[in-house]
C-alpha cells in the first residue's frame, strides 16, 4: 500500500485543529461521515489519515495528511483532485507541500528536456541564460518580427511572445509565428549564436493542438504556455502530444493564495512537464518574498525521483540594475527574463539588450551555492 | 470599439490606490511601462483604463477597469487571461465582478440546456429538484449500482458519482457507468419517474473525450465535471463537443480566494456552459456567507444576454433538517444535493431518501421571491 503525504497550513484556534485536520482528511478522500462507511477495507485503505499536526506560528498549524495512492490511480487530474480538490475551497487552508512515493512519481515523465536539454539546444553549457519578451500586444506582425530580430541579434537566448498575445486581428498566430521564426533564423544565421523563439499557445485543448501543429511546422522549438490558464490537464496532454517542444510555463491565472507558490510553480508545474517556469520575482511587481523565491527555484532544480530539472525563470518587473544581484541569488542554472525594461529607451533597444546579454555572460559568482 | 469592465477589490492604503489601479490596468492589457509604447493606436485602443475607484470598507477599494474587447478576440481562454491573468498573482487583489458587452457575450453559447432543459428531461416543470451523491469512493461497482437504484427508487431527480470517483481499480469507469445507468433505467421503469445518472468525468482533455463517448454510448444524459480541476478551457471544449449532456459543475479545485465565489460559480461557469452548478452552501462544511450564496444563486439564474439560466445546486455538508430553510432561501429553481447525510442510517437509506424527495416536493413557499 502506497500513500502520498500532502501538507496544509491551517489558520484556526488550537482547540479546533484536530477536528479541522480530520475534516481535511475526509474531504480529500471519502468526503462523507465516517459513520456512513461500513466496510473495513475502505476505512483501512481508502480514507485519508492525519499523520502530523505541528504549530506553524501564532494561530497556525501545519497538518500532514496521508492520501492513499490507489484513490489517484494513474490519472494526473485525479492527482490534483485528491491532494487539493475540495480543501481549496476553505479560505483558511493552503496547500504547502507534497511527498510523492516513488511508484506514483514514476507515472509522471515530467519535463522532456529540462535544464540540460535547454542548455544543449542553446549551446550554453553552464552560464545563466537570458530571455526577452515581445511587448506590447497590439503591435503588428512586422513590428513584432523586427523586435524578435533585434533581441536575437543582441544575443538573447530565448525570445517569447508577451502572454497577452494570442491570435488577435493585429497579430494573427500563424502569420506571426512564421514571421518571428524567420526573423530569428535570419539573426542566428548572421551571428552564429542559437536562439529560441517561444510563441504563446493559448486556447481550449483543440486550439492548443492546432497551434502547436502550426508552430511545429514552422520549425519552432520552444513554446510559452500558462498551465493554470489553459488548465493543468490540457497542459499535461499537450506536453505528451508534442514532446519535442521546450515548455516555458507562464504564471498567468496562477493565483497562489491557495497553493503555496513554491509548490505550484516549483513542484506541480515540474511534475506536469514544464522545462522552464516563469515566476514573479522578489522585489518586482508582485509580493513574493526572498524565501519563497529561493524555495521555488530550489524545488524546480532539486533531485526529485527521475524527473528532469526545471529551469527557474524569474520575471515580473525585472530591471537591468538588478542583473548581478539576481545572478548571485539564483546562480547560473537560471534564465533571466527582462520584459518592458529593455524597451524603455526606444532608440537603444539593441544596445540595451546587448548589455543585458553581456552582463549575464560576464558575471563571476562570488558564492558557489546560490540562495 | 467595445470594452469589458472587470472589477477588483484591492486592499491597500488610500494613498496607493490610484497607482495600484493603474498597475492592474497595465497588467491586464499591455503589461509593460507606458513609456515603452510609442504608437497612439495602442495607447487608445489596447491599453486597459481605470474607469472607477470607490471605497469598499476600511483599507479596501473597488476598482473598475475597462479592457478592450479586441485584446480578447474570440478565444475563451484569452478572455480569462485578460480579465484575471497576472492580477491573480497579487495576494491583495480579488476579482469580483464583470460586465460583458453584448457583442462579446454573443460569442459564448453558455449552458446548452439550463434550468428549463433540466426540468424538461426530468418532467418537473416547477418544483425544486433533488440530487444525491454515491459515496464513499472505494465501493465496488455492484454496491454503487445498488445505491443508484435505491436513490432512483426513492424518487431522486439526479444521482451523481462522488467527485473522488474516477477510474480506480475498485470501480472502473466503463463498468461503473454501464451498471449505474442500467440500475437507474430499471428503477425508472419500475416507478415511471425520470431520473438522471451523472457520472464523474475527470482527466486530461483526451481522457475526458474518451469517457464522454463511453457515457454517451451507455445512454447517459448528464455528467459531473469540476471545471476548475479539468481546466475551464477543457470544460469549454467538452461542452462544445458533447452538447447533448446536461453539465453539472463541481467546485473541486475552485479555491475562491482570488475570484469571488459568486463570480466564479455564478457567472464564469455559466459563461463556459454549466447547466447546473454545485457550490458550497452557507452553514455547511465551508465558510460561504448567506450574502455570497444568494448572490451566487441569483447570478446563475438572472437574465444575462441570451445565456440560458444555470441551476444552483447548494451542497457541501447538507443535512435533512435544513431542507425547508434552504427551499425558502433558494426557491424552487434550485436542486438540493444531499451527500453523506442520506447514508448515516445504513438500513434506512431508501426511507431517508424518500423523505428527502417528499419534503422537497411538498414544500409550500412562504415568500414569492427567494433570498
Amino acid at each position: 500500500m502506497s500513500w502520498l503525504t500532502a501538507s496544509y497550513l491551517v489558520t484556526c484556534a488550537e482547540r479546533d485543529i484536530a477536528a479541522r485536520a480530520d475534516g481535511i482528511a475526509s474531504e480529500q478522500s471519502v468526503e462523507c461521515p465516517v459513520e456512513a462507511i461500513t466496510e473495513q477495507r475502505i476505512l483501512d485503505e481508502i480514507v485519508a489519515r492525519v499523520t502530523a499536526i505541528e504549530p506553524a506560528g501564532p494561530g497556525r498549524f501545519r497538518v500532514d495528511v496521508a492520501i492513499a495512492a490507489q484513490t489517484i490511480g494513474a490519472n494526473p487530474v485525479q492527482f490534483i483532485n485528491m491532494v487539493f480538490g475540495n480543501a481549496s475551497l476553505w479560505d483558511d487552508v493552503s496547500f504547502v507541500a507534497l511527498e510523492v512515493p516513488e511508484d506514483v512519481l514514476a507515472r509522471f515523465p515530467g519535463p522532456r528536456h529540462g535544464i540540460a536539454g535547454i542548455r544543449r539546444l542553446l549551446g550554453a553549457p553552464d552560464r545563466a541564460l537570458t530571455n526577452a519578451a515581445m511587448k506590447p500586444q497590439g503591435l503588428h506582425v512586422p513590428e513584432l518580427a523586427a523586435m524578435c530580430r533585434t533581441f536575437a541579434l543582441a544575443g538573447v537566448d530565448m525570445i517569447k511572445d508577451d502572454h497577452g498575445i494570442d491570435d488577435q486581428g493585429y497579430s494573427p498566430f500563424a502569420e506571426r509565428v512564421r514571421a518571428c521564426q524567420a526573423a530569428i533564423a535570419e539573426a542566428v544565421a548572421a551571428t552564429g549564436k542559437p536562439a529560441l523563439y517561444a510563441p504563446n499557445l493559448i486556447g481550449t485543448p483543440r486550439v492548443l493542438r492546432e497551434r502547436a501543429r502550426i508552430a511545429r511546422e514552422e520549425g519552432v522549438r520552444a513554446v510559452l504556455v500558462a498551465p493554470m490558464l489553459v488548465g493543468l490537464p490540457a497542459f499535461f496532454d499537450l506536453v505528451d502530444e508534442f514532446p519535442d517542444f521546450v515548455y516555458l510555463a507562464h504564471p498567468s491565472f496562477g493565483g497562489a493564495r491557495a497553493i503555496a507558490p513554491e509548490l505550484l510553480f516549483g513542484r506541480l508545474l515540474r511534475l506536469f512537464g514544464s522545462d522552464a517556469v516563469i515566476f514573479v520575482n522578489v522585489g518586482g511587481r508582485f509580493g513574493y518574498t526572498r524565501a519563497t523565491c529561493a524555495a521555488l527555484a530550489n524545488g524546480a532544480r532539486a533531485p526529485w525521483g527521475n524527473l528532469r530539472a526545471t529551469l527557474p525563470v524569474p520575471a515580473g518587473g525585472m530591471r537591468m540594475e538588478r542583473i548581478e544581484e539576481l545572478l548571485e541569488f539564483y546562480g547560473p542554472d537560471s534564465m533571466l527574463l527582462i520584459g518592458g525594461n529593455l524597451l524603455i529607451e526606444h532608440s537603444r533597444v539593441l544596445e540595451r539588450t546587448r548589455e543585458f546579454v553581456e552582463r549575464v555572460a560576464a558575471h563571476r559568482y562570488s558564492v558557489r551555492t546560490p540562495n
